[in-house]
């Protein structure tokens, strides 16, 4: 059984093929600049050259088509024909609160997640028309979505709820939603598997931390808070948004500068976070390469992201009492270790012993690794996330009638996995 | 020596005339709805019965006015001639980067003031009134200015940058400076003196909770953080200010509901908070009073304000690494113990142990209380602030050139008070 996941962003559309009868990846890639110009597809199969090629994509339409052609191409492609994939999973940033897990897509689905596009009017079209454009492709196969928020749906009222006008909440639906959603599910069960504790009995603050970045806190199990509120702008210092700042500072810019509601979105989205501060740079790779050679704003920006990250670790111990584990995740989380080990430095009070040596070692190539010391009472992993087999497991669940919803479908991953766990294992030994 | 502190806010005017010789408060009071009609007077003589009087106060002026009037008259007044009165305290809204402690008023000092006044486009210029005003009416005497923002100078570029275009810091002033400042001054002294350990050597978190709320991080005696931002509507729930949202709300509710910017502002900091989510109330006495008769807006504002006032608690100890004592403090912070209670549940791994029979007996009334149990690692006072204090000790250490900043000034309160640690001690050991 072959299963296609599809993220179709604004302007990019990731997607990856899967076996899931040998569980491998067969293919995966990305069409970059979709409705911007200048587009192109690259595409990568294991064992083989990426292959990179510029195409005309005005619309998500065509950078489906040209995602169906690389995959069935006769030097590039990896399938004779499209009716050899039995089921896609796409990806959908906003599911309000009427998705509260994945779903098997159909025109009710489809409404659903129209009623809350205000809430993602940059996202949701972009995911409609992924969807609309592969059904049209593969009209006999069955389509699932995956949605973003979905793992946040579990939290209360007093995280998810914003102290402004409740008819606020009412009208518009302004509250906390979160994303990442199945990223923290997936790093939050490997958690449980590596810490050797049923889900349930697990206490854990994940750390997504790529260009996009949120915390969660996870008790029991389940989500109870999350960083990102009604968009993915709340929160932590990212690449290119501000996360958490005066709510005052919109009105009073758009006062000093006379811009529109719009252009302040936009450069709270685009021109903040560390590249605001910077001038420069979205990069971790290079913050920290040009903090090390001496760039006093780099310098900062990796003093104000890291400082917010412990402030953060410390405001979900309170929320949370008892944690078993810290888990870094994604791009950055996975391998800037110089931000890992500035987050939690000084925190050895609340129970939190970083190993340094093992922690500047750690990469996403590492795989599972624990990295705190033994006498840590919580402990800390890198575990490198993967959100397309979430996809792919949900699909398949769907597909078979054994999911109900990610709360207690028995993912492969959230099982025992001795090989990870001699893994840290021997990792906790060598420290 | 007779000093007169003046607050002068953007519609009311406090005022407390102190005796410094004998360090008591000869007289206080308030005139309320300056500027926006049907405005009256409330003074206070200890040993008398209140005195009450509607008078017309279209202006600071008037209002300044009203106050000579009543403090020199025949049978309510204190003193026959305001030549009495030696020189004068006014609290000063926001200082920016220009003033980082106390200064007597010069022309250069309007002059500063005015210069930072978009930063405080409602405060400042009523403060700059009420000065102007004095000046006339005690034109031989020093006018001090005091700022609500000097103490929180001491912050690092880490705590009050925000991750934003730097040029917005550079061109507007835009970043984090705090106000309350005289209030964490106060208690964060007094704390230290409880303590029995030099301000130096005392890390604190000290939590002043009234209408307006923030939060201030103390790292050997000074501020290194603090909740509110560049304006008081950062940081915890308050009374009808939101606090943290994200930053994308404003933007998001002006495209939903078409309100201008200073329509959102206006509802941000005076339809939201505790107002926003009961409806109704924005005192916590109403707040919990409804909450226990079953109302159950009033029991999530409960829940989200003690809730988000945790997580601080756990961000500000991570901040700090080791924590001394947190310090609660204001109308609320001195007199809710069930607001105490609730924010600081389920801390015990943190640290932090409250003594629950002791705190629900403990009120501004009880004085300076230690609330936490014997073995609590972190303790935990109840501090009644007084911040006219500080204003009347800036303004007589300015006059007798004793002053040069609160970094180094030997406040009288800062100095061992053998009672209050008596009180202090005499409640531990009935823990």
């Amino acid at each position: 059984m072959k299963i296609l996941a599809l993220n179709c962003g604004s302007s990019s559309l990731k997607y990856q093929l899967y076996n899931w009868d040998k569980k491998t990846v067969i293919a995966k890639g990305v069409v970059e600049r979709v409705t911007i110009g200048d587009s192109f597809i690259v595409h990568e199969v294991p064992g083989r050259e990426n292959y990179r090629k510029k195409y005309d994509c005005p619309t998500h339409e065509t950078a489906i088509h040209l995602i169906v052609k690389t995959l069935t191409h006769a030097t590039h492609g990896v399938v004779t024909d499209m009716s050899q994939i039995s089921a896609v999973g796409h990806r959908v940033v906003h599911g309000g609160e009427k998705f509260t897990c994945s779903v098997l897509i159909n025109d009710k689905v489809i409404e659903g997640i129209k009623e809350v596009q205000h809430l993602a009017p940059l996202h949701n079209p972009a995911n409609i028309s992924g969807i609309e454009a592969a059904q049209v492709i593969l009209p006999n196969a069955p389509h699932v979505a995956i949605f973003d928020t979905a793992f946040h749906q579990s939290m209360p009222e007093k995280a998810y709820l914003y102290p402004v006008p409740y008819e606020w909440y009412e009208k518009h639906g302004v509250r906390r939603y979160g994303f990442h959603g199945t990223s923290h599910l997936y790093v939050s069960k490997r958690a449980a598997v590596l810490l050797g504790k049923p889900q349930k009995d697990c206490n854990l603050i994940t750390m997504h931390i790529g260009n996009g970045v949120s915390h969660c806190a996870i008790q029991s199990g389940i989500s109870v808070d999350t960083t990102m509120g009604l968009t993915p702008l709340e929160g932590a210092v990212m690449g290119t948004r501000c996360g958490d700042i005066d709510p005052a500072i919109p009105a009073f810019i758009m006062e000093q500068e006379g811009h529109s509601a719009k252009s302040i979105d936009s450069i709270l989205n685009k021109k903040s976070g560390l590249l605001g501060i910077t001038g420069k740079y979205t990069d971790r790779r290079d913050v920290i390469d040009w903090a090390e050679a001496g760039d006093e704003r780099c310098q900062l920006a990796l003093e104000i992201e890291s400082y917010r990250l412990k402030k953060q670790v410390g405001a979900y111990l309170a929320a949370l009492g008892r944690v078993d584990a810290i888990v870094f995740t994604a791009g950055v989380g996975e391998n800037a270790s110089l931000i890992r080990q500035k987050a939690l430095e000084g925190l050895e009070s609340l129970g939190i012993e970083l190993d340094i040596e093992k922690n500047k070692k750690t990469f996403t190539k590492s795989g599972e690794t624990l990295i705190s010391t033994a006498q840590s009472k919580i402990k800390v992993f890198v575990i490198p996330t993967d959100e397309e087999l979430v996809f792919t497991e949900d699909v398949v669940g769907i597909l078979e009638g054994t999911y109900s919803d990610h709360l207690t479908f028995p993912y492969t991953f959230s099982s025992n996995d001795t090989e990870s766990e001699e893994v840290v294992q021997s990792q906790r030994l060598t420290a």
